[in-house]
């Protein structure tokens, strides 16, 4: 037996909710499992009933219903001290490693205020976004400069283009890093130039948004040399730089830049409806507490396969309540077209970022992208 | 039509092959649309065919084969450059956006040398961990210090009995973050004493290797603390600090540490066979590139579910040629128990650190410990 212990603890709990694809007996076993896992990964009988670490810290079955021949729902307890106020340990309780059992899918979670409190949340949000694009109402309207191969000056006469048509968000396509073909300093040198002086003779108030999908030890320094360059904000990847690098970014004073989310590599979690993290929980939820102010994810009918279902729980895990987190954008893209403008704005809603990427090649990018910034104008008008 | 554009490209090129959830004809169609969602992410019509970007940045598919009435396989190459030199990009070229479409799992990988030399790869390796660990041919032994919510002094004391027993890597548990029970450089100070104690008076030269999983601006500063107070390797969780945090780390001279990692949040990954990144492949050989020097995975007949061939696979890749990146270890875990060694070590070979958990602490730690050390050490005389 470990020691005997008596530990300080608040009492606030994360509720966290999984799907299990098992019949409710055995996921009643598996349920207990998981409390085991997520938390002192030990053996439970080693420990006295009253001890603390038992009590406490050790994870709770709160509740386990069968929903079907093979699928339960279970509802698991865990103490806000076993995240330690980190993201990555929050994260590592939720998901860590329960990821590698079989038929475990995270789909719900309620922080406590303790939990909440760790995090700042998106520095723009909604509100904020509109108060940068001087856009109070209508949807935002974003696009990807591409394709990869082309040099710093023709990205960034794109990126001058896509401000004359009316694109609020110009970011980097996600691909673009630090490739020969436009390394990455000079690449956001020209863009960003391109943007403001485009902003300045048209009026408009785009940002620019380089990817920053580089070195983890160069990050925060691209980081800042974007945001010295005159960037208006950073694309970022978390499932490869991590929800943490991201949250970051978000919270640095000295960067102080908008995030926009790409959901790139994170695939594996959403693609199988038996692991892996719910939809809304993963994009909207888990971005927001990393400190995106907008996230990026395929929209249903473009050349990914999220569904309508999908795609709708992305968008209002974007809006729902979160404490004081902010609430942020959904950005559909992936396959969107300009003739689906009035479609996408009908489902979304205002509060969304339009992001059509290739189809504004198709023809003149300035024209095109006027006609989406009416079509989003529309959408905007009672 | 995009400018015309003639550009540098050494010709050496990325093979990656995926498996495909589709019958051969669908499967042609996928991987066409792969090479370009990997890539140029842009209408490809929309670029003249003597265009070097549709000849060399397009990803090109060198073969689709049918495997089954909905599997196939489909070989595609990437050139080199598409990568920049830097692994995010690298990983973001494998399986970035093809990660968010259905059916794709990523299985085979061939570098270039291009490639191959960006990355130094792990420090240390096989060879180099056993000269740290004067264990010129036996299997590793290693263990966790658990549970959460014991106080650092504790833990330390588990420490020293591990060492003790002979145990050569003792880990801080993967869930050890900064929780209040045991704060962050508490732990690392009581236990890396502990450990440093036990091994002048037992003439062992086991290593203490702290979790590094840590907000992602305080990875770097805590790995040098750890360092300085003298742990003797680092536990890094790449799913949540990411890949190419844990190559830096790896990398960084001024560390100069054996990095231990951890598949924590990666389970989606390889869970489902339609999804995700083959286990030998992501455990294996990206953990190599990333610069790990051991990598833990869920051993078959533990408490998860991988399989012998998963399991196999892992091993396979953590020893198979690749370029001048080092060999490394196997770390099967979760669930190993003392009676299993024997059987352990005949299926992985000498060249396997053994993670044994929760079960050394049924009865005295050390004294189990020790039954373990006589196993592996058994196991290596001929």
């Amino acid at each position: 037996m470990i020691p005997a212990k008596r530990l300080a603890v608040s009492g606030e709990r994360i509720r966290a909710t999984y799907d299990l694809a098992l019949p409710e007996e055995d996921a009643r076993d598996r349920a207990r499992s998981i409390a085991v896992e997520q938390t002192i990964e030990f053996p439970a009988d080693l420990i006295a009933d009253d001890d603390d670490i038992r009590r406490h810290v050790l994870g709770r079955v709160e509740s386990v219903e069968g929903l079907g021949p093979v699928h339960s729902r279970a509802v698991l307890s865990y103490a806000a001290e076993t995240t330690g106020s980190e993201l990555p340990q929050l994260l590592n309780v939720l998901f860590g490693n329960c990821s590698l059992l079989p038929g475990v899918r995270l789909v719900g979670l309620d922080l406590p205020p303790a939990v909440l409190h760790s995090f700042r949340g998106p520095r723009f949000g909604l509100a904020g976004l509109r108060r940068l694009l001087h856009a109070p109402r209508r949807p935002l309207l974003a696009s990807a400069l591409k394709p990869m191969g082309l040099a710093a000056g023709d990205l960034a006469s794109i990126a001058a283009e896509m401000v004359r048509g009316g694109v609020d968000l110009i970011k980097d396509d996600h691909g673009l890093a630090n490739q020969p073909f436009a390394p990455w300093e000079m690449r956001v040198q020209a863009c960003a130039a391109a943007v403001r002086t485009a902003n300045e003779a048209t009026g408009r108030h785009a940002l620019y948004l380089p990817s920053l999908n580089g070195p983890a030890d160069e990050v925060f320094e691209r980081a800042r040399l974007a945001r010295d360059a005159g960037a208006g904000g950073l694309l970022v990847l978390p499932g490869l730089t991590g929800f943490d690098g991201m949250r970051c970014l978000a919270e640095d004073d000295a960067i102080g830049l908008p995030i926009m989310g790409h959901p790139s590599f994170l695939g594996a979690f959403v693609t199988s409806p038996d692991a892996g993290i719910e939809h809304g929980l993963l994009f909207g939820t888990i971005y927001r507490l990393a400190g995106a102010d907008i996230t990026v994810f395929p929209g249903y009918g473009g050349r990914f396969s999220f569904s309508r279902e999908a795609c709708a729980s992305i968008a209002d895990a974007c809006r729902a309540p979160l404490g004081h987190i902010a609430p942020i954008y959904p950005a559909p893209g992936g396959g969107m077209t300009v003739g689906r403008a009035p479609e996408l704005m009908e489902f979304y809603g205002p509060d969304t970022a339009l992001l059509v990427g290739g189809d504004l090649h198709r023809g003149d990018v300035a024209d095109n992208a006027q006609l989406m910034r009416a079509a989003v104008e529309r959408a905007a008008t009672p």
